[in-house]
């Protein structure tokens, strides 16, 4: 096991109705005025803005907003809140919505207290000493942003996404409330187990050396989200499923299932070229990315992947041949993936093998690169796993 | 699933040689003198303490220090804690040791900022409005406080072991390195065992209304000390055993496995008491309450208790008869306490008949109170239990 510091700081308020009290719980905390940070206008249709709102009004507060966040979310725009906040003298982020509304009021928090350009924190010129608190209105089981370190944007000067992670990125608090996401298409909910399962493997599927708690840990996420994802997608409404994802998609990436693991998020680095370049859905890419990673790199551990087979998706284990095992486990990922409806090949976004080099070279900071997963993984790599992807 | 909240914010800093950097690390808080409180004479003869007021002094901060804690610490040392903390200007508390250490060291840090008797906040007089903050390197697994809301005091007087929650008891930052544990003894060992395990069955074990991933963290939490208890008992200086069990020992009593849950904690009802009147070891007392209970209350779960046994001991579900694999599940749990060095029954401590009537009464306050678990006990449900323990 090796050594590793844990804090995972948020106070999570989970059920029915807290949202209805994000004015009092604001105004306890001693803010006066919230910046709002959210997406289109699904909050709105929903009813949840005019909730939220009304609960600020009720406990004496101001605010301003800040709408329009899109998924993969641009930089151009947390810099516009960055003003915005500080024009509105405004003292919390209030983001209402998922990962994107999330990191976007992460990305101001960072921005707000800092004199040069915040990017400087997402290109590794700057590390942040401060950060404006962030509360959170969950209203999508994904990202895990709500509990999570981790803050991804976009800079459209180059379409560069990348992530960075904060002790200052951490929410001071999150309402989640299961209900919230019943309004979610298939697709999304999809996603969202895509990338719930995702933030998971790409702690549990590491270099040999175990840690059995974690990993223990890391399954029941993952067979949870076996169970329950299905049902979301089929009963949108269903309480009990809509719960268990939520509550997964927060402990998948609060770090609880990387504790004592290395950790490499390969998969990610691979799903947000593919989500730069062709705006693809962020678990659409994952899911994409997972199988050709996995397919290219179980050799390196084939116990792990065995385990991964056996306790996760139930698989026999092939005493004689634990590669065998290890395959199936990867076969049902995909044959999962498929399942609710996701591509799970570059193909299935129309990307073909001209499209490969470039993908490769960006991957690999212009194929110069190399990312440490089993093993050394340079352009020359890169390209075979994306090969894996057609 | 239930309404919760979940609030751990306890920093974890886990694995080798942290507790050499204390002084840096109170320091970096801002702190400027300890109050250490501890217990025997162990942490002397294993070069702890001379480790801890080495790194204290390197950072140039002063301490005061209160030893001399006993397993169900007692309210009296406490007190005297806090008149010295008082006199000594201190500003913050540093528990080196076990849950008794850390509780007393909580009792302090509740005390020191209230005008009153700090009994009141145990006997429901009164709430905690602040409390000083507590800092802790821990030296075994087993009651969790070096993340819980939870601290256990016994007052002399009436010989009264009772627990309060509160979050000015999550400690700031807890210091774990395995290693600090090679040298306790097996049955020290073997308490935290059970300890930790009925931290987590208290909050599993309960009313009908399943949280499935809640379910499988619990799970988790029990498989890997099933797995790893008894090779810390074989060779207490294996890092991995020792480190499994350490990790298992706060995640199961931060409140993780109980999210969504109702929790009663009725064995540690039975256990304090034991505690409390024969000065029976925590853990040894949870392993005689438990198959007792188990075997009174599992008939108003049984699916439950069978999940229990099928999924934590590997019982094979009689599907025809799931009470007897209900009940091969507490038989199961019994055997093992027992082969690990556990006391299972009252005759194992020289308990017999003659006392369970006034051990009925101190459970129930006198034998008027009850405690609601799958049905409300009373005096007379809790004699019951108690023959069940002879």
């Amino acid at each position: 096991m090796n050594n590793f510091i844990f804090h995972s700081p948020t106070k999570v308020y989970f059920g029915r109705g807290y949202e209805k009290q994000i004015g009092s719980l604001l105004k306890e905390h001693g803010f006066k005025k919230p910046l709002l940070v959210y997406g289109g206008g699904s909050i709105k249709r929903s009813g949840l803005y005019d909730a939220v709102t009304a609960s600020l009004k009720e406990a004496g507060l101001t605010y301003a907003e800040l709408g329009g966040v899109q998924p993969n979310p641009l930089l151009s725009l947390a810099k516009k809140g960055i003003e915005l906040f500080r024009a509105e003298g405004c003292d919390v982020l209030l983001a209402v919505g998922g990962g994107s509304s999330i990191d976007t009021a992460k990305v101001i928090g960072l921005g707000v207290p800092y004199d040069g350009d915040v990017w400087d924190f997402w290109c590794g010129k700057a590390d942040p000493k401060t950060g404006i608190p962030t509360v959170v209105i969950l209203t999508i089981a994904a990202a895990g942003s709500e509990t999570s370190e981790s803050a991804v944007i976009t800079n459209e000067d180059g379409m560069l996404k990348r992530g960075r992670n904060s002790i200052f990125n951490r929410p001071l608090f999150s309402i989640m409330n299961p209900e919230l996401t019943y309004t979610l298409p298939a697709y999304q909910t999809a996603c969202g187990i895509v990338d719930i399962m995702m933030h998971t493997l790409e702690r549990y599927l590491t270099l040999p050396g175990e840690v059995e708690l974690t990993d223990r840990i890391a399954e029941a996420v993952l067979k949870t989200v076996r169970e329950y994802g299905p049902i979301a997608i089929d009963h949108p409404d269903d309480y009990e499923a809509r719960a268990e994802l939520m509550w997964a998609g927060s402990l998948s990436h609060n770090d609880l299932t990387g504790c004592g693991h290395a950790s490499v998020f390969i998969n990610h680095k691979i799903g947000h070229e593919l989500s730069a370049k062709y705006g693809t859905a962020h678990g659409a890419s994952l899911a994409i990315a997972f199988p050709a990673w996995a397919k290219y790199c179980y050799r390196y551990n084939i116990p792990r992947f065995a385990q991964y087979a056996v306790r996760v998706w139930g698989c026999e284990m092939d005493y004689a041949n634990p590669e065998a095992t290890a395959l199936a486990g990867i076969v049902a990922t995909e044959v999962f993936f498929r399942s609710i409806g996701m591509p799970v090949r570059l193909s299935d976004i129309g990307v073909g093998e001209a499209e490969l080099d470039d993908l490769a070279n960006r991957i690999t900071s212009g194929g110069t690169g190399t990312v440490q997963t089993y093993i050394d993984c340079g352009k020359k790599e890169f390209l075979d796993i994306l090969r894996l992807a057609l």
